[in-house]
């Protein structure tokens, strides 16, 4: 039977499009971290929507199951099947076509298997910003970015992979295809789709294209790095700063000491911008669409802070060499952590007023669990959300301190819970966080996903065993 | 049967919040244009969101059909029952409160029956900006906002309702309540509900709170109200002006000559802020987080606008008094058509590129369909956004021109169809366009709606009648 089913995939997809060769299809079943391994009967590439279509149809009718995956970048396991190896990968790759870029419009279509970089790259060709932007812009594609509502570092000024999608072509769990690529900027006919879609990781339909939101490139930006003696002077100078910065707030990423030092040890080329070691630290970026006195503005609003004690010591980008040293010591600062030993990840948010109050309990916490851990909490402090990391301590056993991973993230997970906060900031539910939804979630919340999951894909066919 | 109901209800709300005398009832049953007369078997005011809950709980066990309303402002009479008179309006006026004003999180938790204008205050009081904005804010109301997902004049850079909105608390159709009312700018934990709520119009849940988001109040405002010769060069003074004017855009909103005259025939105390009479305008509006050099920045862009054509004359407020006198120009234009006889009205929208050709179709149209009727589109040219309104022809019979609106939106809707717009920009589906929607909405996504309409109120008894 098994075979059987492929063969027809490959009557729709062509033969060279069905991968079943386990070593060519370790790139599918693999992550870069190698935190997950999975297994599938096939890894088979579509080329075009009506492809995706005719393969869904097909699983419906036969009952297999398909796992939707992109560029293979998400970090919680979401596009790789770990069950009994009866799952299909449908890889997107191939639909990658930039369908349409309206420049008057300010929208562009593209397909699901476009890069986020090559979609970056198609705005700014039409002299346009396409901002969603994040580490692994070089690989991960559109339809994975939408399935997982991807944020990264732009959010705090122009939103999350959901608030940049107008519109949204999916190919629906019995085959049939929604057309909703919509360039409309407002429409008030019923109800909203598309947000059903996004952020569902590809359980309730597969994403196959998108249009998109696009954006003036700024003419000027200011980027400063700051030393700020802790997270509530942070807090207050970011709210300053979204107030009279003198333009549109568009990054601010806290960092801790440690981090830095990271940085500055693992990552060549690398230097301090500032004099003296300050506790934390802040990425601040804001962008107008003037140059003129964004400098001035920027200096005078930093010129205030130092006065008043929310920052202890700034640095101002005088290039866009300057600018690009400056964003490295927080682009680095993920991966220079793996050279540091054993690492627990949390990706957690919490209501941007308690963000000194989380990171104070967090901290105090991890420490009393693991003496001598190294918490490393940075990242998007703009939208209250915190890459909570913890390093092993210096010279213990990297799997004893691995083996704490459930009991740690159990212990900050319940202070992020006591705070309304969310488990996962960004990175999505897939399968690594599967188990600990019914733990957070209130449980009406969560029956009305189960009813939307039953209703949608009623066969179970599309990525189970992700979210739910 | 009927009266042991509302018994019932009596017993959840008290007596004096059962209201069934006829006379009584004529504010929920009329809107203030008089074109939707309802029927209802009673009112009823519930004080909490627990009442709330207990009330559909109530009429979901004994099949009662309920039709939700808040400040009964909406303009497709979603909020009015016009059936056989056996629903119950349920009206959330009485939940008033605002519950939270979270300055540091930007963020405030107000209750569905808060009027618009109680939140816009309730923000700035906090020295905060909430800005959605229209016609209406004095009596409508944040739970009726979220339901139509409401735009007005400040979508350009802020958003509609939907995208103010940060998490909800909702009554389900079998009573029970999902609490949803998250202060966190990012959480991937699962499917979005909160926008299936946002924009149903009351069908597949009743909102009773909200978060909103807050921003900061702008330092600086730049108010112009300029003379530009036609659609298209308003689109490419939209585009210049999103990407150069020195600020953001927050107001970029178009009107015709004829618009103008009406106002200033109509309106007392207005005059036309240019010597010139023009064939169309644009009141355009950039807001700044610094007041330094923002007049000037808007001042060397209009500069340069007149110079290539774009803009043929320009008047900079130079006051609040003259900004307001300028923002009342365009305020004014849906008042004072109604001076000018019948008026058939459209809320469109189409693909920003899209709308020069619109304009130049739809008004050639609609004046070959009834020589002498005077159109009079106008609005928020920013979100591609036409209020497509045509007035009688001068001294004709208002039934006779009023007995056309059929037949003439019939015609405009096809050529918006054609352009892939909507036909509902703004205002709703409603009782009003109900019947329209199968004729514009691709198969795939009303059979998708109607799932979800049988999924979340499988009795049908939240908002029947309204949008399918």
């Amino acid at each position: 039977m098994s075979s059987s089913i492929l063969d027809g995939m490959a009557g729709i997809v062509g033969a060279k499009n069905v991968i079943v060769d386990p070593d060519a299809m370790v790139p599918y079943l693999r992550e870069w971290r190698d935190l997950f391994r999975g297994k599938a009967q096939a890894i088979v590439r579509p080329g075009s929507t009506a492809e995706v279509a005719a393969l869904v149809k097909l699983a419906a009718e036969t009952g297999t199951t398909l796992v939707p995956q992109g560029g293979n970048t998400g970090l919680v396991g979401g596009q790789i099947p770990v069950a009994d190896g009866r799952e299909i990968i449908l890889s997107l790759q191939r639909l990658d076509k930039v369908r349409a870029v309206d420049v008057e419009g300010d929208t562009m279509i593209v397909e699901a298997g476009v890069t986020l970089q090559r979609a970056q790259d198609a705005a700014e060709a039409a002299g346009r910003l396409f901002p969603l932007s994040l580490a692994s812009e070089g690989s991960c594609t559109i339809g994975g970015n939408l399935s997982t509502n991807a944020g990264g570092t732009a959010v705090l000024a122009y939103g999350n992979a959901r608030e940049l999608c107008m519109g949204l072509e999916v190919v629906l769990a019995d085959g049939r295809i929604w057309n909703g690529l919509k360039q409309l900027r407002k429409d008030n006919t019923g109800y909203d789709l598309k947000n059903l879609f996004i952020g569902a990781e590809g359980t309730l339909g597969i994403i196959t294209a998108a249009v998109l939101k696009l954006f003036p490139l700024p003419a000027a930006r200011a980027t400063a790095f700051l030393a700020v003696p802790g997270p509530e002077e942070a807090l207050a100078l970011l709210n300053a700063a979204k107030a009279g910065a003198g333009g549109t707030l568009t990054t601010f990423e806290l960092m801790p000491r440690i981090g830095l030092d990271f940085v500055l040890r693992h990552a060549s080329g690398t230097r301090d911008p500032l004099s003296e070691p300050s506790p934390w630290y802040v990425l601040m970026e804001v962008s107008a669409q003037s140059a003129a006195g964004l400098d001035e503005a920027v200096e005078t609003f930093l010129g205030e802070a130092l006065e008043n004690g929310l920052v202890t010591d700034a640095a101002l980008a005088s290039s866009l060499n300057q600018r690009a040293d400056f964003w490295k010591l927080r682009e680095m600062l993920s991966e220079v952590q793996t050279y540091e030993g054993g690492s627990i990840k949390h990706d957690v948010s919490v209501p941007l007023h308690a963000t000194p109050e989380f990171l104070a309990r967090a901290i105090a916490t991890v420490e009393q669990m693991v003496p001598g851990c190294r918490p490393i909490p940075f990242g998007h402090l703009g939208d209250g959300n915190i890459h909570f990391n913890v390093s092993q301590p210096v010279g213990s056993d990297k799997a004893a301190f691995l083996a704490r991973w459930e009991e740690m993230n159990h212990a900050v997970h319940a202070i992020v819970s006591e705070m309304h906060g969310s488990i996962s900031a960004e990175h999505g539910i897939g399968r690594l966080k599967r188990y600990l939804l019914p733990g957070v979630k209130d449980p009406v919340e969560l029956d009305l996903m189960r009813t939307l999951k039953a209703t949608l894909d009623p066969k179970g066919i599309l990525n189970p065993g992700a979210v739910l």
